[in-house]
Parts: structure tokens; sequence; C-alpha cells
């Protein structure tokens, strides 16, 4: 009696048992088959899988984090007995964001050995991010921190031509300079004091998929995805970590923000799925416990990290070829549709700012 | 007659014929399908594919071009009729490389009507740039080259914490920001004049899969991918077409200059596959005549750009699928056996620089 015949006499259908052509039943087993060693995988890998993120007592640096993703970051392992460093520009916005994050420890035994600080600088200046990070080793006898959030990021989108080069050059230098400057004296204090540390980059869904719009934002956080995959592998010569993070759009002040410049046919190509920071920094702890390497917070940025993955490792190796599967069937008429929107808005975008 | 009982009987394997196990027989008529389908579809775009990419009497500016693979498209393009500006900073090896495109188009009999010109300028900075295309198109009575290639670019490979914050500065100013300030004002001029042009960016095959030493140059190309996404549907709305090229290493004196830093492991890991800038240019000539949006220069290229598309469109359905996955097989091994090059090499990469 075969596996599918043995199954089907518990069904509805158990008179089909034996009378299955066999080609259906070919494809039932292996159907059954994925689905019950995806089931059986993710089950186990809850039970036994060894969590590789324990933040307990480990020195946590944030960069952008008095506000948004940073600070829902903050509050989160705060919680869960970390020290926290945030790291920002504005000085007022990190007092208070230093005090909720607080806040979310306060319920801890060891609270009061727990080390929360707050440094103010400006991340585009490779000086200001190497004082940011000595700054907040000092309070921890020198010692680099552990896990670094290269989390600071802005976003202004625009019509391409009617973008200035400064917008491109300021995403590029908070975005991704912001993010490099950190980790690069990070990454040479790791292997220095031989602090098996982590560098978790926050890119952004918007780096896997491009689309109008987004000329200036898409490349400064798709060099993010760059960097990640390289120092993957090169950081292995000092046993540091690095991840990438994805997220979707966030309810966040700076989607407010981004809204205001936003062209109109990019808010009806992208649609308005939204997550809190709060349901996006669960997302990424999940996946830096799981160990993945890039890392997404929601079933579609999944599928899109899973078909742009390359030679980056897969997460689970079955359910992300099923993903990339699901892109390749959809891709084709996602984007013909989104283009169809372009081209019907062709006489709304046809007065071309005069050339300066 | 089943198709493959009917195919069998010409084969060595007759007796087969009617015996085949009904799941053998299924595979083994899907696959002829699959190959018969690719080789058909292969024939036919050959014969009736429309050729999307005629550069006769149309001007083509190609900046890089003094070298390389810039220089070897000049030629390639000026043989075919088109109208060459090269632009790059070195003025000598800017007239030399121009005396070698003019001699490339030195057979046609419309050669006294062609117009050679070289310009030279510091691309890294905005207004050199557009100074250029204005110089550029000068020649044209104002007119905006037709088709432009953001071709210059440079590479320094090094260990990560070794690799000073200048380099990771320079390698993105002039690889991202140099293709981005002309393709920026040359867009803008594209549509303010109504010339349905197109746009090359050239990336390199290190932009979509990156590996230890080239965190300073991956993160600049893999912009270059981003732009090109975001680019290629918000043109739509000017009719200008928007191309990325992923080349392989090419034998140039950019490649022996980027040897001299290249770490070992790096050399190790990568292989030392190359190609002339003249067969990279074939390629890319004949991936804009198909009108593919992503272009790479051989089989291994054209299979980590299926495995990375996303929503980027495919070049061929059916084959992509296959290439990419050809390389969700061979990723894992391929990224264990280059992890283990640097695993095994930790003791080499011992001495960490000393504080700077």
């Amino acid at each position: 009696m075969s596996l599918i015949d043995y199954i089907l006499q518990f069904t509805p259908y158990s008179k089909l048992s034996g009378n299955l052509h066999p080609i259906a039943s070919v494809i039932v087993t292996l159907l059954i088959a994925i689905v019950s060693y995806i089931m059986v995988n993710s089950f186990m890998s809850k039970i036994l899988g060894r969590n590789q993120f324990n933040p307990q007592g480990k020195h946590v640096y944030i960069t952008g984090g008095s506000r948004g993703l940073g600070k829902a970051i903050g509050k989160m392992l705060a919680a869960k007995g970390a020290h926290i460093t945030i790291c920002a520009l504005n000085e007022k916005a990190l007092d208070i964001a230093l005090e909720e994050i607080k806040g979310a420890a306060r319920h801890r035994n060891d609270y009061s050995q727990l080390i929360f600080n707050s440094v103010s600088a400006d991340l585009t200046k490779n000086e200001e991010s190497i004082r940011a990070l000595d700054e907040a080793s000092a309070k921890h006898n020198g010692r680099v921190p552990d896990i670094i959030f290269c989390n600071a990021g802005s976003c202004i989108p625009k019509v391409f031509i009617e973008q200035p080069i400064e917008d491109f050059e300021y995403m590029m230098q908070l975005n991704y300079f912001g993010a490099l400057y950190t980790a690069h004296k990070a990454a040479k204090l790791m292997a220095q004091q031989g602090v098996k540390g982590k560098i978790i980059f926050v890119s952004s869904l918007a780096a896997l998929v491009g689309i109008m719009g987004y000329s200036a934002y898409t490349p400064s956080k798709l060099a993010l995805r760059g960097l990640t995959e390289c120092l993957r592998q090169e950081l292995i010569l000092y046993d540091i970590g690095v991840h990438c993070f994805f997220p979707g759009n966030m309810d966040t002040d700076g989607l407010s923000e981004e809204n205001k410049t936003k062209p109109q046919l990019t808010k009806k190509i992208e649609g308005d799925d939204k997550q809190t920071p709060e349901q996006a920094a669960k997302s990424l702890y999940k996946g830096l416990c799981k160990g993945n390497v890039f890392i997404t917070s929601d079933l579609l940025g999944d599928a899109i990290r899973a078909s742009t993955l390359g030679f980056v490792e897969a997460n689970n190796g079955i359910l992300d070829s099923f993903l990339c599967l699901m892109i390749w069937i959809v891709s084709k008429p996602a984007r013909l549709i989104a283009d169809k929107f372009v081209r019907d808005g062709k006489s709304e975008y046809s007065v071309i700012p005069a050339d300066n």
C-alpha cells in the first residue's frame, strides 16, 4: 500500500484509494511530503533549534535609536536584559526615547545593573560615528558593544528628474555611509578586542524591489545588502556575525514625512500595507534567534528575499524555493500592472521642470 | 502512441517503447518538451525577434571610454555607424582611444559624416559630468546623445578592516555617483527634448555575489542595479529604455591594478576566469538587441542574474528558471567551500592593524 493510499483511507476520499492515476498519485504524494517536511522542520527548529541570539547582559548599540524601529529594538532588548546605547542627532528625542527604553526594563530584578546611555552624533560623518562608538564603549571600560544595529536612515521619495542631486547624496551618506562608518570601526575594534559580536544592518524591502519614485533611496539601501553579503563571509575571520534586515513600510513619523513628497504613482504601485515598528522589531528578533542572514518582516518580504538570494543562504531551503516560485509566477503580471500605471500616468508627468 | 514512445522508436532505445515506467515517461517527456521549447524559442527569436537596438546614425556617449570595456564598446558601435563621444579624465588616453575608435569606422562609406569626439572631465563631480554632456551635445546642435553608456568605474579590493574609508567613498563616488550624475542630466534632457533614448549602466558580476575583499566595490556596483530597477519603470514616462550590464572579470589594465591589492583569499574564492573587453562588449550588444534589461557576459553570470531577479524581467522565462534552479543547487556547497577558505585563512589575517 502506497503512502498516498494509506493516507487516503483516513479521509472522505477513501474510495479513491488504489484508483488514483499514477501521475496524480505521484503529485499528491510529493505535495504531502513537502508540506509535512516544512511542518516538521518548523516544529523541530522551534523545539530543538539552538537560539543564536541572546541579548541578556550584552551591550547593544543602536544608531537611529531615538524613534521608530531603533527605539522599538531598544525597548524590546532592554526588556530582555541588555545594556542599551542609542545614538542619533537630536538630543531631546534621545532623552525621551532613553526614558522609554529604561521603562521597558524597570520590571527586571537586575535593572539596577543595566547601563543605559545615549550619544548625540551626526552619523553621516566618519569622525562623529567613531566618537559616538568611543563614547558608548567608554561606559563599558572601553569594550566595544557586542551587538551593533546600524539602523539610522531616511527616505525622500520623488520623481527622478525632479529630485535634486543633493537628495541622492544625502540618502547615500546617511543610509549607507552612516552604517558603514559605524560597522567599519566596530568590526576593527571587535577584531582587536576579540569580541565575537554581531553587526546588523537595517535595509528595506524597497532595496529588493525597485519601483518608480525610490531612485535615490533604493540604491542606498541595496548597497547595504551588498555590504552584508561581503562582510558575512569576510568577518568569519574574526567570528563576527553579520545580518541584514529588510522591513516593509512602518507606521512611523518617518513614513508620514516620506508621504509628503511621494509621487501619487508610487503610492498607487506600493499600496499602503504597513506594520508597527514593534511588529518589525519582533520579526527581526526572531530572525536573529534563528541565525538568519537576511531577515524580513512579513510573507511578501520573505518571498521577495527568497527570489533575490543568489549565493546568499536560504532561511529554509524548501520553503524558500516555494516562495521563489511564487514570485516567479506573480512577478510578471505585477510588473505589467505597475508599468501600466506608469504608462497611464504619462500625461500627469509631461511637464518637465526647466533646466537648472 | 505517446510522444515519448514515438520519439524512442527513432533512437537506440526503441525496445523501451511502451515499456517505460509511467513516471519515467512523464519526466522524459517533460524534459524533451522543455529542451525543445528552449531551442525553438531561441531559434525563433533569432529569426523573428525584432532587433531592439540599432546604433547606426545615433549619437553614443560613453563614460570611461578611453580604455577597457568603454573603448571596446566605442570601437564596436563606431564600426556599426554610430557617432561616438567618449569621456574620461586622462586627455592623452582619450586621444589615443579616439584614434582607435575612428579606425574601426574608417571602412564605412559614411565615415566622413560620422562625428567623433572626446571630452575630458572628472566624472566624480556633478558639475563636470553636466559640462561633459553639454560639450558632447554641442557638437550635435545641442541635442542630447541618444544612447548613454555609464561605464566609468574602478575597483580597489582589500581586507575590510584594513581598507581606508576614503576607498569606500571614492568607489561610491566614481562607480555610482559618476553614473548617476550623467544619467540624471541625460534623462532630464531626453525628457525635455523628447529624445526616446537609452541609458545603460555598467555594473559588475561582483555586484550580484558579494565575496570577501569586495566590501567597498560590491555595494557601489549593486547600487546601480537598484537605480536601474527604479528607472526602468519610472522612465517609461518619457520612453527612455534603461539597462544594466553585469560583466565578469575582464583582462584589462584595471584588472592588473586590482590584483595588486586583492587579498589572496579573494583570488582563491573568485578563481581566474576572465574575458576580453571585446567579448564583453559583444555580449552587451547582443543583450541590447534582444531588449534585455539585465545583461550578463557568460553562463555563470546569466545563472547568477536569474537567481537574483526578484521582480526584474526574466530574459527567457523557462531558461532563467532552469538557471535559477542550477544556482539553487550549487550555491550552498559553493558557499560552504568559500567560507572554509576564509576559516582556514584565519591565522594569516590574525594580525589586526593598529587603530588609527
